[in-house]
């Protein structure tokens, strides 16, 4: 049978989601888990490849078992196998030829900026902290113009060297709660660390260094050097997956 | 000059914010980092002795200066000296005769009950998960019962001595929200282990093993026996504190 699995995990101690030959990451430690309780391993999918450090409060891995396995206890046996900082919340029965990568239509991810002058100690690690004042209306107006079908080379690492660079993005919008930035987009898919630098540019429209009508140059220039800081991996979290 | 500092801490690594002869304390480790920018040792009063364990999104702390200092800088100064689990969020200037504790006019706690089948992976520490369904209408009204001048002596640890057991609770109501329930109360003292103790009753009563109007016999009997278990340090805040 074909299994759909939500997760929810704190990136902070994993380098990444996908197995990698340094490093442990989500992904492989999920297989360490489901091979306990399979007593075979199985080809896991992975919704999206998140960069070392990012957060998922909604992740979706997918695989196939050799029998029917009991879904409703699934979760269970998997948190009873797996680290605190990951947890399964939910197991499904999925169509045989559902892909949680392929089959994602769309994925939200949301970016937490702290703007105060000093840190929360409950929530370290699960933010990026700018000190100085963000104008969130400008950072909102500015999120607009990442609407749409437009090529994102501007926001795409240089390490990256992907060429097709086009994407779509559904929703983009900034907005406050208390001194708390929150920057939310939904798209058909991302380049490499481009919400990251997203949110660096955004940072820079928030604090008077760029106007939001400059983005549309910023994205037509496509160039990374046009656009912000790549801000850091600890604010970004993956918040849902459209199936 | 008398000054008061707003900190915020979690407890998780503390036993207690008290200094005590065994264990490091938010108490000690706040004192120590005083001495380094002051240069020299003051008396400290603290707004109220937390059990081992429990975290504050808001405790005062008060002392003596020899000279007037920068107010305005001494979070930042403070914040370099202290571990990140703590943090000062600001000073201002106090009447010669404040005195953190006694000044203190009423403290608002606040405990969080996960009603979930899953730990959530971002806020593990900061809440006791329950997971079986809890209802909050039945909670909220057997907390009414608690608004009042009374003796709580049935809410008080058996390890404590006091004789006194006569508090005056202002506000205790319970909500929902999502999968968390949340338990506030305000008092102008509190016994030892009184809000853990109040929570655990709360949640027999969430779970149908006690009817909220139950609550008045519990209290009325004086007798630790009657109420319900001690829920654990780590799902309890200090909130407020109103001077």
């Amino acid at each position: 049978m074909t299994v759909k699995v939500k997760i929810a995990f704190d990136g902070t101690n994993y380098c990444g989601s996908q197995i990698q030959k340094n490093g442990v990451t989500v992904f492989g430690v999920f297989q360490e888990a489901l091979i306990k309780i399979l007593g075979y391993r199985t080809d896991i999918k992975g919704c999206s490849r998140t960069d070392s450090g990012v957060h998922a409060k909604c992740y979706y891995l997918s695989f196939d078992t050799r029998e029917d396995i009991n879904l409703s206890k699934l979760p269970l046996s998997l948190n009873a196998n797996l680290p605190f900082d990951i947890r399964a919340i939910e197991a499904t029965n999925a169509p045989s030829d559902f892909h949680a990568r392929y089959s994602a239509k769309a994925k939200e991810y949301t970016y937490y900026i702290k703007n105060s002058h000093v840190d929360d100690p409950f929530n370290l690690g699960y933010y990026y902290r700018v000190p100085t004042y963000l104008e969130e209306i400008a950072m909102d107006n500015a999120a607009r113009y990442f609407i749409g079908r437009h090529d994102f080379t501007s926001f795409m690492s240089e390490k990256s060297k992907l060429v097709d660079c086009t994407r779509t993005v559904f929703e983009a919008k900034v907005s406050r709660q208390g001194d708390m930035i929150i920057f939310k987009i939904k798209a058909d898919g991302y380049l490499y660390n481009m919400i990251r630098i997203m949110a660096g540019t955004l940072i820079n429209v928030g604090s008077g260094k760029l106007l939001p009508q400059q983005i549309e140059a910023v994205i037509n220039a496509r160039e990374r050097t046009k656009a912000g800081f790549t801000a850091p991996a600890c604010g970004l979290f993956l918040t849902d997956v459209i199936y």
